[in-house]
């Protein structure tokens, strides 16, 4: 009998489920709301029909299931199973999440934080195979980050390592979303981009096309600004600019921290091309060391947006 | 026959050897100058010298030798033993040391970056004992770092990790030995403490006992400040409480990365006392996530200025 693991992966605004083999092939993959501002119980029902969907599907087509792999969008300590912190799930703070679904199915139940499940995807069949030290980078609403140190990922004592969307990077810089001010995911997510974006153009210094979208009230998004950026508008492209300036000294910094060399980028954002990689690479050869520096990588995800349902279901196939 | 390890910690003015006992005692220590500025081989004719010193004391003193454990002050390549960077030993670079410290003495021998040795001292018999998951910083001239996860040092691909001096904290901050701008150690090391110290000074407008020795002629050092600081002179808690911030900042981004919940905090500067552990502590706390925050330790050395040479001796003793 074919195998399959079902991964999920739990978004703040959609989440998707998916069944795939053990090397890496998504068979079907369904895609729903996440009633994420909900109490738990709308939630953990909306994840319960979204993984049975699946299940059915995967037992019609007669698969072995060996198990679901969750990709989930926070912090969930691991030495009990219970939410920290899920930014997008206001009322889910102190919610025995991991029990709660194994009352809904008796297969091996695996999770990690959603980054470091886009990792393992990337590691087991994108564009860090065979690279044991690398660190990721996931571009959206909010930053997330994973490490992976000699084939193992970095998670901590609870469970909480990775949070590389929460390095500080300019102490005064804007306000991020976890309170403090001048952390990455505050000057380099899609928020961030489309915040900067509407302050240069409120400056009125730089003519730019992105003036058309707002005087037709529709509202900009970090795609947008990448379109503009890529047919040469110069606002949108200082806009990239300085995301990838930002990305580049994150990367400068890890890269003095960990000695890794192969650094992967993916998420949304990540398709906006070379107007936010070469910024970054410039930037990220500058601020490591000698040494360290000519040994940098940085790539783009080759799973694309499906990596961290790869990497979720991959969980049930692999002991670590 | 009870036995040493003979530990050796090369800085760039002194270099320490000491005979040291399993359990971490230290039984006989020599300090010399190192003439880090000189050829090669009158380094290596130095670091052989008081080697020979010590090992001459432990054969005469009847203890078995165990090995030979070296603290390094820079880069050298884990994958062939050869001097990457040695910042203040401007005419090593590319020297196999360790090859050709292998040519008088057939004893085991060990090497280790030197924070990496400190924090070894400090894990194994200081006030990181028992806790396999920590962080240390020697403040000096430099600033150097180490990393332990899950009892294992993080050395990365070619040894070389670990490297938390060169985080950038502020992207157009002060100038770094390094090159670059903003870095942890640019903010508050020893040299940054002193050059701070004469800014605000220049600037005219705290009062400060501090002028005096400038107006006596004499160096100040970062000593002097944090006797001031501590006798209640406004200007040096000033540049205390600032390198107390930047280090705060780096470690809550480190919190962050890590999930590590016990930082240490070594080198002549740690002496300063609260002036510099209260600030830090309290922006670390407020740099770190929510979830991570709370569990955030900052330590002082147990093993003071020994922690080094203990550590780098630790090194004939265990296997990792």
């Amino acid at each position: 009998m074919r195998k399959v693991g079902i991964g999920l992966d739990i978004g703040g605004t959609n989440s998707v489920a998916a069944a795939v083999s053990e090397d890496g092939k998504i068979f079907k993959k369904e895609i729903r709301r996440t009633p994420s501002k909900k109490e738990p119980r709308i939630i953990i029902k909306s994840i319960v029909d979204l993984l049975r969907f699946i299940k059915e599907w995967s037992l019609n087509k007669r698969f072995e299931i060996v198990g679901i792999g969750l990709g989930l969008p926070g912090l969930i300590d691991f030495t009990t199973g219970v939410v920290e912190i899920l930014p997008n799930f206001p009322k889910m703070k102190g919610f025995p999440i991991i029990d709660e679904l194994k009352k809904y199915f008796s297969y091996k139940l695996r999770y990690e934080n959603d980054a470091s499940a886009a990792l393992l995807g990337e590691y087991r069949f994108g564009a860090g195979k065979g690279v044991d030290d690398l660190i990721c980078f996931t571009l959206g609403t909010g930053i997330g980050g994973a490490v992976l140190i000699d084939g193992k990922l970095l998670r901590g004592p609870e469970g909480f390592a990775g949070e590389l969307g929460h390095i500080t990077l300019d102490p005064d810089g804007p306000l991020c979303g976890c309170g403090n001010r001048g952390c990455l995911e505050a000057s380099a997510s899609a928020s961030a981009i489309v915040r900067r974006a509407k302050e240069i153009i409120s400056e009125g210094k730089i003519k730019t096309s992105l003036s058309n979208y707002l005087e037709r009230g529709e509202e900009l998004n970090a795609s947008i600004v990448a379109q503009e950026a890529n047919k040469g508008d110069l606002l949108a492209q200082k806009v990239y600019e300085e995301a990838g300036k930002w990305l580049g000294i994150a990367i400068g910094s890890l890269a003095n921290i960990f000695n890794v060399h192969l650094f992967l980028v993916g998420g949304g954002i990540a398709n906006a091309g070379d107007i936010l990689f070469n910024p970054m690479k410039d930037e990220a050869f500058k601020r490591a060391l000698p040494g360290i520096r000519d040994k940098i990588e940085i790539k783009k995800f080759k799973l694309g947006e499906d990596a961290g349902i790869i990497g979720a279901s991959s969980l049930v196939f692999f002991n670590d």
